[in-house]
């Protein structure tokens, strides 16, 4: 066999993703694997590298046709590969150096977020361009800056925080992070919920929201869609947060595309339309027209990405 | 002689700066000429030919040891160096084109500040960074982003417009620009300046401010450092913009450096510092140390960036 095959790994915090890919970003096959954090997390590489192996020898891949093992962690890769990954348990551990032990296989390793960015950018919403901004709306709000179609790291590989742009001086509560008024706080999952919570307390008007089991972002899209007049502001105030946060980042950056992805982004274009309302209200007049889309490759983004750091 | 040479060239709407450089970045000779308007600008560039041509026969240099030119325009470069300045009245006029047809030599092309920001990234304040961010306070506010050591333009040579980040969404009154609350309307020269007449307003406390024939940003700062509340305050706002559109910037880029330039970085280390205060408040915690000095190249700066742009 002549073609070329790389690996792409997404760890996460319960499930390691796996994937074998052609060199040209075909996706062959799909499996995933615990992710044992046990022990700090040193049986992770251990048990990915011996996955690898088992599907080497199960297609009898000839090791010269393999490019490598392209990696994504949920956390902070330092130049070296030294991973800082709190969900993990590693704290500065050589995660790429002991995979490559392991497996004698080229080993690249980057932030999950980024690598997610690479993948939609490579063959997702941004294909065909390759300056391309990713913000992901999950849990909390994570991002990736493709520059030359190769992620911009940054010097404390913090590049791409997205989700801690200050967008609200006058936030008197606490982010995550320790700062106030990031845009994580208002346009991840939970920060949506917090707004919600906060116009139901601000307005007395009547809204499926005040009666419901639990709120989730899910929900005020839903309520908004159909109308709810109180779900149609803290969509609003949503889309005016995201709308302006990434005006910033097009004014610094001036990519030529940017995409909207993590769970939140599933209500797709009434979401989209709505931001990029914002977004153009905002944005610098050269950069009003930056093509916004939402994400393509869903929970594959980063298996996608992973591959593609093996091409460069 | 084997030593190579490179012309640095600064268009500005009155003078354009021009200097004679070794390859190392020694600026053995600087001039200016008049910037002639009249006719579209189509003056300007066969007035820089000649000049250059002039310099190059009284040195008695070898054109194959001349690099090329380097030329910084007060407008946009799109690819294919067409350049739309307004000032100078060039409506998608090939300006390096024509310099190249007009002395044989090779061209390179970038907007001002973008070079001013090249230039302090090589041999200014952020000397030894790869990566590094500028942002010029003058008339307006612009900068430049430096990237493994070259400009990033951005799809639209929009990059780096940190003049027209959005940091205050309240804003009524409209910027330049046509949208409301960009950084540029707090912490250019002029902005300052809106600063100071928007809180003498809201406030009575006497100031030096009140009965000042002219306020401008010189003076804001000088009573500030005398210690006069109202400067004091009108100082505090500027560097609450001003550091928190810099945590943006940082967070999105985590560059090596950030260099604060222009005329009212003039008043130098109570600035910096002041800026730099609220920039760690701002900031998230992995960009929170980055490097922020002000610029040490003054005027010189565009003309060392044109030059630098003949070398990679």
């Amino acid at each position: 066999m002549m073609a070329k095959y790389g690996y792409g790994i997404d760890i996460g915090g319960t499930a390691v993703k796996m994937g074998l890919f052609t060199e040209t970003g075909e996706l062959l096959e799909k499996w995933d694997i615990r992710t044992d954090v046990s022990e700090s997390g040193i049986h992770i590489i251990p048990s990915i590298a011996k996955s690898v192996s088992d599907n080497i020898e199960r297609h009898t891949l000839d090791r010269k046709n393999i490019l490598g093992i392209g990696m994504g962690v949920p956390g902070c890769v330092l130049e070296g590969g030294f991973c800082t990954c709190v969900n993990l348990g590693w704290n500065n551990y050589p995660a790429p150096g002991t995979l490559r032990s392991l497996t004698g296989l080229e080993v690249r390793c980057a932030n999950d977020a980024n690598c997610a960015a690479l993948g939609e950018a490579w063959l997702g919403s941004g294909k065909g361009h390759k300056d391309v901004v990713m913000i992901t709306l999950g849990t909390g709000v994570g991002g990736g800056i493709i520059l030359n179609g190769k992620i911009h790291t940054g010097i404390h590989g913090a590049a791409g925080e997205l989700g801690h742009i200050p967008v609200n001086p006058r936030e008197t509560r606490l982010c995550n992070c320790g700062n106030r008024g990031c845009l994580e706080m208002y346009t991840s999952a939970n920060g949506n919920v917090r707004l919600a919570m906060d116009y139901l307390q601000e307005v007395d008007t009547p809204s499926p929201l005040r009666t419901a089991e639990r709120i989730n972002s899910k929900l005020c899209w839903d309520l908004a869609i159909a109308g709810d007049p109180v779900a149609v502001e803290i969509a609003r105030r949503f889309s005016d947060y995201l709308g302006m946060g990434l005006a910033m980042i097009a004014n610094i950056i001036d990519p030529e595309a940017i995409i909207i992805g993590g769970g939140v982004s599933r209500t797709g274009e009434p979401l989209r339309a709505m931001v990029e309302s914002y977004f153009r209200k905002y944005a610098f007049h050269a950069v009003r027209n930056i093509d916004i889309s939402i994400a393509q490759l869903g929970n594959d983004a980063g298996i996608y990405g992973c591959v593609k750091m093996l091409l460069d």
